[in-house]
């Protein structure tokens, strides 16, 4: 059974804000929601990780979907990077289709779900607790059903999100998924502290990204590459492009990139690579190469010795940033960008043709 | 640093063989590589499946890419599904670029590459096996250097492949994975035997397929559907198109679908669903009827009764074939779909633009 909440409520109704204002607002207040977890959110996410870190999980479930299984993506390469644990992305198929009933002795299932409503993230998240599990919601909603059936609850604190479009609740989910994984190894995460000043610069960079929107007026198609902790990004820009302009933008780690998918790129796709400035970034190089010598249209958000030698670009301010920050950063000129592609292809980034805010599959 | 093998040898070469000529060789030979499976390997692979149950493994970690990775996926339905045992797709650069060493007693880490020989999965299998991991190398060549570094090995027995586009090595990866699960279980995966008539009885059926193809000689973009056990075909189905004919095909589970990137379909996007005949079918279901509510144009793999409720399809005679059997199947009428959909385009799919057969990404 699909049942689902349509927004706007009435498609027939006047709209009296302009395209794209909801999105706007929301996009705006990210450095704000961001200062909010650091101030008030960071004590209560830095306990549960205690506790949890207490239990000795031997490996970490992450359940998601959409742009919640981005942020969930993140927190994966953060807990096998930063605490060395196993992990696995949950087919959540197996368990509320299926029936499947692992053994989740020792196993962490952290759920993330903006509105943590879905039912089959509770269905599967219970299913999780009753096979051993210690079970974590990461919601905005400290009292929906998800964080009701979790044992613990770590709350992003974003305000309520009106756009369809997530881009509040990403961020929010990152930073306190970066707060939980580092209260995990005992760390309280001051490395944060500079991220919202610096978001707040990048957002204030707005006349940028339109210049590069222009690019992608016309595009029938994009791929978005990264590695390491990029590939998140490059994973929730693409769906950001989708569920705004509807242009197909396809993600791929570049490793993944290089097994076949090349063949769509020379002068057919445009290309974004979200160029870490860390390890990630370096392993990346050779992908950077290949796309040059074939001559591709390559943008690049990253370090400036990276955007200048790509054919444009967005510079990241990150030579104070640690890799696993950037994350937080990265998506911001790429929300964005999907905002101002749709502006200029003529559409409404607020009122997505089929969008739902919680979709309730069985 | 990234270096290839190219396919042909030398672009400049005059091609003395019909367009898709070696691709549609490997393609009819799956049968037989099927039987050769059953008959030769099946009890080397149930062997190593009885000697690594004995170490009791808690927890999975699948490693691969691209067509790899498909069955990887697969491998991680048959296990969660079937064993209970919780499963992770590896983030390979976690281990190759950012040098995390999880500790992995107790773990399986299991390797698929058809040649066994990407220098990226070589290391971090051998890190994993350093690490305390089980090790498996799930390959197409015993003596390749995966092989070489893993503690099991399993062949999937298909021959060389020398299209770009895999799609013998896939099917028999499957086999081979499936066998091995079934190892696990102590079972002798007998089930399995019907399937190589079957695969004959689909590939005579060329002809529908063209017909099919004749639909996206001018799509600008796919779609590409499923739930559960179909998910993986789903998006082995979209590489193989994007390998050959370059038409971006997006792959979504279908609760994925439902979350945003329906935006896209309407009639913007044509969508094909592979439909299990089991509990992923039915888990599907709502997904479908949303589908057709929309007036999408729904091309439909699967039983007779969900492909007559479609726009088009192709009938998989799956009565008697178990859900979890029926992967090995439905690909194929989506590798001809590849196929026919390039030549209709005027393309070679034996002459990707881009694609080298081993990758080799540090």
């Amino acid at each position: 059974m699909t049942t689902t909440t349509p927004y706007p409520p009435d498609p027939q109704a006047p709209h009296n804000e302009l395209p794209g204002r909801i999105m706007a607002r929301e996009m705006a207040e990210q450095p704000a929601v961001l200062r909010r977890i650091l101030s008030q959110g960071a004590p209560a996410i830095h306990q549960v990780a205690r506790e949890i870190a207490a239990r000795s999980p031997r490996f970490v479930l992450l359940t998601a979907r959409g742009t919640s299984d981005n942020a969930a993506l993140y927190a994966k390469y953060l807990l096998e990077i930063r605490l060395g644990l196993p992990c696995g992305l949950a087919s959540m198929s197996t368990i509320t289709a299926y029936g499947a009933r692992p053994d989740l002795t020792d196993v962490l299932v952290v759920t993330v779900s903006q509105s943590g409503g879905s039912p089959d993230l509770v269905a599967s998240t219970q299913a999780a607790r009753e096979a051993g599990a210690i079970t974590l919601a990461v919601t905005n909603n400290p009292d929906s059903p998800l964080a009701g059936v979790s044992e613990y609850h770590v709350d992003i604190m974003a305000g309520p999100e009106r756009a369809l479009p997530a881009t509040k609740t990403y961020t929010a989910s990152l930073l306190a998924l970066y707060l939980f994984v580092e209260g995990l190894r005992d760390s309280d995460g001051t490395a944060a502290e500079a991220l919202p000043d610096i978001a707040e610069q990048l957002l204030d960079r707005q006349d940028e990204v339109r210049t590069l929107a222009a690019r992608y007026r016309f595009a029938e198609r994009m791929v978005i590459t990264s590695r390491g902790y990029g590939y998140p990004t490059a994973k929730e820009a693409a769906l950001k492009l989708m569920e705004t302009s509807y242009i197909p933008a396809l993600s791929y780690s570049g490793a993944d990139l290089l097994h076949g998918p090349l063949a769509m790129v020379d002068n057919v796709s445009p290309v974004i690579a979200v160029v870490p400035d860390g390890k990630g970034g370096e392993a990346l190089r050779p992908v950077l190469d290949r796309l040059r010598g074939r001559g591709a249209d390559l943008v690049v958000i990253g370090p400036r010795q990276q955007v200048e030698q790509a054919s444009a670009g967005f510079v990241l301010p990150t030579e104070d940033v640690a890799e696993e920050l950037q994350p937080i950063l990265e998506i911001l000129p790429l929300q964005l960008l999907a905002y101002e592609v749709t502006i200029a292809r003529g559409q409404d980034p607020d009122a997505p043709r089929a969008l739902a805010k919680v979709t309730e599959t069985r």
